[in-house]
């Protein structure tokens, strides 16, 4: 199977999540809101995708396999009516791809429904997971969102069972669940957004507002590019370690956050390559923090060459602000197929060898005879970049190809749900820079260092400021204690169970 | 949308299930026995269809919505390896009907997989499902098996948990449900068969023998009939209460059954309709007892007519030894549409009034100016009956319509797991047997009496046997004592999730 | 692939036809009509099926492979108004399976719409075909309806072209065409019907009736049976040759019959298996006429024996009669399977050669120990039979099994429209009867003498009439001068085009 | 329904075509390299997919609704062996979107199967539809391409029949057939492709090489940029009104080009935006001119303002090169959503005030405060520029809007397969440019002008060239007299049919 638009030798992400409250007796169908932020987030993940609605008396759930559009029809979204609504799409990490592991999950309780979506990766699932089992649980799936939704469903100890105290089991959630989760949780008729103690994964607050500009209620979602598209406006994100519950009124803290904004770690990779470019994240829009990193790149690693290109679609900022920062002409090099779609037929033998060519092309009119740049992203396999050299030394005619990662190499792979391959598919594990650039043929190959990096992420445009990132992928300094690695053996389930 | 075949006004049964367990290391597929066992068994559910398989190492699990035959395709079937299998098509009863009901259940325990298949209905499902959320296990679906499967999760009180013990679990259960379940039970590596105290759903044991007649192992199965489909021979009957666990050798028995024969209670509706006609209950053909409720029927209730008829095609048998016990002729009177299938199209308002056309043809040419006996099973809603008999005066001709019933007049719903609607739809509970026959405009009606049911499935050729059977639905006299309603609040799936 | 319900080892109709002409500007839609009246022939065709409507201004068609039901939902019906409608199911003779063979065909003339619905099989199709494509036709698909339609397209020589003259042209197909057709024609907006020139398959017409018995239209459709599922009266056959146009009026005969009744041919087949039970053929109900043969085999083959069955459904009334002629107790011997369906799993060696108990089962109660005859319809390849037997042997415990046919061995193919096998295949053709008795493993075994079949078809209760029909299966008499075989090379569709 | 990606207000192209011969008895299938090269045309037709091979022996045909990768599976590919292919992307503009409209067409003709695929329109298809009627063929569908596959279906009078003569038939529709059609045609076992006199659509040719450059046969498609993914190189342009036949050995000229490059009329919309902006067009890449086109709208409109951008994808070289020539900085002003995907589900009321959103955020980080220019590919009826307008002016804070459009106003519609809409709904027919400009809401608002984009076109590096274009929807002055429009009563089919 091709693999859909710009997976090509990049790290996938897990998922997106929504949460929407609105005033009650609304016509507006809060069902419609939730779809088109899920629409939005749908760069987050492709294999399934799900809504549940609740209004205060039944909860409406309909999960599916595969993209947001095809998951839902018209007919599908009619029934769902109620104020309240959590959202996911999902890219799967842990937990393989059945129907079963699609979310929101949704138990009853002994206090009322409890649902749960959740972007992340427990890198303590296993261990939880047999304290569930322990307690006499069966665990019908393979996924960590099982494990939060079934550790949510137990009041702690010492709590009598008599009242819901959903908040003391979310605060003991975060006391014990060890990894990146940033969840949203409908509990009963309460909706609440939390992110782990570190801040891995992004999630936001958002006002929901009307055509005319009213308000009409709140949102949490993964990123704020999913908030513009349903007409909210950003309020703030969520802080690391925060519990906040959206209420009628808005936002109410039910535990602060954990750490400083110096000692949060939220994935670097978020602005390298996950979010969308027109995302706020800690203050600044990603395409401008992409720009920056072009910038510093060009400090760093200078080419003596005639022009600049970037690889569609997501490096082009980093390449223009590259060319830009040298004074070296910005010219398209490779145009990518529009209607690239994910397709099970393999390429015959012969078309194998430039399968590249199903992506890509090369303009030659641009390249031809000329010392190019080349810009992208980042390297995790290195299965691209050989082929993309050769296109655009071979049908494309340039002279040189010199090739500028806007990320460190990457050696490390990641357990808090980036799928990042083993450290042996990691090209930068196994090869030094040199080697790289001798395996993917490139004139010269320069990567950003790690200081730049941060450095690109944590500048503005009047100062510098302090905010800490996970960059293990880079460094192996993990934020967090690794004691287990998820494999669940004896189990497996056929498509569609 | 039109009812499927057969299920014009009748009684709905709750489901079918198998357990197999094979001889390891065959190269015939254990899953394709499974599914064609289920083949046979489709007439107790059609709403959906689920096999797992277990190679001791993983299981394999394949679900979905329909019939047998649209569930499944040979690549579903063909990584189904294993030489233990749990398979179940469902009608629904308690839970609605979306895929997150669908059996075989499959969650993983501490000491391994556990899957379960369940024909019945708890009734005291909903105290168990409160016991169990208590506990803090949060509940995915709405069917009294989920109950069953998050029971069979936890150890008994008193037990360690540093071993399975399956069996006091499956004894516990024995002990604590209440109801109707006939279950196949795979733990682990284990596989067992079990009954509830009073046998109120059939489930019996075979030898499995390949085409050489060799034995190649053991199968539990809902119906016999389903045993010959598949080249198995009957070995006898779970009893109540009893549990079976299926080893490489042979059936053993962890608890014997609970009540004699005559303290039983089998649904005497099996007799009266659901199982097939070739399946043996109690020693007897289904088709054998039949054919004494016509005889019964017939001493009990003569008709002075020109021939006998049967509405097709479960009271042919009946019909026809009502008629031979009379001395009539028997002809057929009705036509049943051989290709009859579900169908979402409405008739038009037109068609509306005589919706029974679309099944059923008069035979003119039989039936023109005769006195006629139509015998038909059961009368639940008496929705079908009336213009059944105008068919037959109208388009058939016929002078006089007597309708004869081979069970007794239908007062009172089920509980243990068949669909029987409300009391306020069942028209027995409304009218006595004058008004039904006034509201189905025939000219003379008569039901078999209790006691007349009784003697026809209790007599054999040369004796009369003393079985016990439920006959609640007749008489109201609930073998087990009802304590709840099913009914879950706050909860509704839709379709897909 | 295991075949559907009724497919072991049986003829294979062709096609059901139906032609509708309601009066305008009614409320229920005349596609409905066409929907449940193809519902009732979906027996004489499950492979696709199609409706085509026409308001006077707008033709809409909608074909699809599979059942009726599978075929048309309700927002497939609803757009399709208009008070004439064409509608068609279909078992693939000429023509392989593609949906571009699904009827009706539909073109546009110069003079409007043409749409055809075809039940039978040209025997001159190829040089028909030669023909138009002489003329400059390209021809789209390999069925002999697109010949018919293409051929109807053009006005026969000497014609204006200046006016349609639909009723020349339909003229000139029943002189030039050869073979078996059924058809029904929309040209325009005028709707015909009309048979070959032997009358080879059925077709008849009936007034359609509103809930209140209203006049309010007319109907043309291949059996009677599909006219009382929509509420209408039969009124007639359409006669050998014969056209008729069915205006708003009734019908109006543009060609009479081209033979009287006695030189007509009408597959004797439909008596014998094809045509539903309470169909009525040449003044007759189809299971009068069986009972006839029953009782005609009864005559000709009387067996020494304890009982009497027949292979369910279709025999049984045969079956019936053969019992009751010979004062044998009649009991059921077979039980069908009443779900059997269509699937795609491939049963497992050892099931493969006890095939027969996918779909039957042996009633041991009644069969043990005793000499009985089982009656069947006909014996095409001779396939299933002997598992037949030899499961009524074993599994029934029979001590004898008596096999009679209610039809003559079939010795030679059908070249008109019925799908029985090459010469090579047909087991009557390549073994006596002695022959086929050892091969099926019977204690003895007769069939029907084809004066005995003519008798029975054509005795009346009171007298015999002459109606011809075509036995060429029994006796190679072929009705008409047979000069080519279908097979047209260089062409072939994947499904789905 | 939300129109897919790049659909909003643009023009929407016909179809995409490809032809291919490769050696025989290659093992590496011919249909793989058809379906790759289609995959790479698919932004020229995204309603139907169709792909049919031909061995020499048997066309196998598969064709459906959808994206190619939708229609295709391995299993269909499977079977379709054989050295030549004909591939067809449909985007519908003369026949509604059934399936039978699909292509390539098929048809059996006396000298051999035919095979159609086509991209245009005809201008007098319904004369030469009424001359086939009048011949006595009935016509299927409602496209064209029917049309020209039945007037290739019979000889050219004069011609004896005795002989295929298919270039005799090509030639002649060369003479009759008027409007735009490139064609690739598979008559008997030849190939052809052919353009209309004036060339109005494209069409060329290239080698087919392995993975070791070696010859493997020829294709013809629509666009360069085809040959390019499946590893051909470009080798010429098929010249207006030119057939050419490929043979084993390459391609044989059958009739030379009709009219001198300057007198013919490619569409020039084909610069503008249909075509992929790597592929080659009379000598020169479309980026390339693209970039033309923004120097030159530099030249003729530049505006005051802080910086410039494109609305994404198509017109990002066009606004580069604008920014470029006036000295702006280039800034990303508008993200477009990467997975944007055809949804059936309605915004609720309040977003679809702001539908623009679903697809488009704006940059703040760029925009607030400044005086942007934001380029354009053109204008059609004027309903996404203005909301556009308000997003950048609104969610990005830029304080003025200077809109620049790569293309003159759009004031006629296109008779020749582009599906621009009536004039009633074109915006420049109904306004002039400032009303435009208030429409839309722009500060300022500029068109290029006629003869600057025949002037971006032609000029080369060195030079200018003289190739003449259709600019009939800019200026009316259509290439060919126009005569019908496209209209054909009396039909309607239902999809699916």
């Amino acid at each position: 199977m091709m693999p859909p638009c710009d997976a090509f030798d990049r790290p996938r992400e897990a998922c997106g999540v929504v949460g929407l409250r609105t005033r009650e007796n609304r016509d507006d169908p809060t069902a419609k809101l939730a779809f088109f932020s899920l629409y939005a987030l749908q760069h987050r993940g492709q294999e399934s995708a799900g809504i549940a609605t609740h209004d205060g008396q039944l909860v409406r759930l309909h999960r599916g396999m595969g993209l947001v559009s095809q998951v839902f029809s018209e007919s599908d979204l009619q029934p769902m009516t109620g104020h309240l609504a959590v959202g996911h799409v999902r890219y799967s990490t842990t937990g393989d791809s059945a129907l079963v592991n699609a979310q929101p999950t949704h138990v009853q309780t002994l206090h009322g429904p409890l649902l749960v979506a959740h972007n992340g990766n427990l890198t303590n699932a296993s261990a939880l997971r047999q304290l569930l089992m322990a307690r006499g649980t069966g665990m019908v799936g393979t996924s960590d969102t099982e494990v939060i939704t079934q550790f949510l469903s137990t009041p702690p100890e010492g709590s009598t069972l008599s009242r819901p105290c959903w908040e003391e089991r979310l605060i003991a959630l975060s006391q014990r669940a060890e990894g990146a989760y940033s969840l949203v949780v409908l509990a009963g008729t309460d909706l609440y957004a939390m992110r782990d103690p570190l801040g891995l994964r992004p999630l936001c607050l958002g006002r929901l507002r009307d055509a005319e500009g009213h308000d009409i209620g709140w949102i949490a979602a993964s990123e704020s590019s999913a908030l513009l598209t349903v007409g909210a406006t950003f309020e703030r994100e969520v802080g690391p370690g925060e519990i906040v519950r959206l209420d009628r009124e808005g936002p109410v803290v039910v535990q602060g956050p954990m750490v400083s904004d110096a000692q949060a770690a939220l994935c670097v990779f978020e602005y390298v390559y996950f979010a969308r470019p027109d995302s706020v994240l800690e203050g600044q829009s990603v395409q401008r923090a992409r720009r920056r990193m072009g910038q510093q790149l060009a400090a760093e690693a200078a080419a003596d060459a005639d022009l600049v290109f970037g690889v569609p679609d997501s490096s082009l900022p980093t390449a223009m602000a590259y060319a830009e920062a040298l004074g070296l002409p910005y010219r398209e090099g490779l145009i990518k197929n529009r209607y690239i779609q994910r397709t099970f037929i393999q390429p015959s033998p012969d078309m194998r060898k430039n399968q590249v060519r199903l992506k890509f092309n090369a303009l030659r009119d641009n390249l031809e005879g000329k010392r190019v740049v080349m810009v992208d992203d980042s390297i995790v396999r290195g299965t691209t970049m050989g082929p993309l050299v050769r296109l655009v030394r071979e049908a494309g005619g340039a002279r040189e190809v010199h090739v500028r990662i806007a990320a460190p190499p990457i050696r490390h792979p990641c357990f808090m749900g980036v799928d990042l391959s083993d450290y042996e598919q990691l090209i930068a594990h196994r090869m030094d820079v040199e080697g790289i650039r001798r395996h993917v043929g490139a004139d010269s190959l320069a990567f950003l260092s790690v200081e730049g990096l941060h450095s690109a992420v944590n500048t503005r445009e009047t100062h510098a400021v302090a905010c800490g990132h996970c960059d293990a992928c880079f460094t192996g300094n993990y934020p967090i204690p690794l004691r287990e690695q998820a494999a669940i053996p004896g189990t497996f389930r056929a498509a569609g169970a």
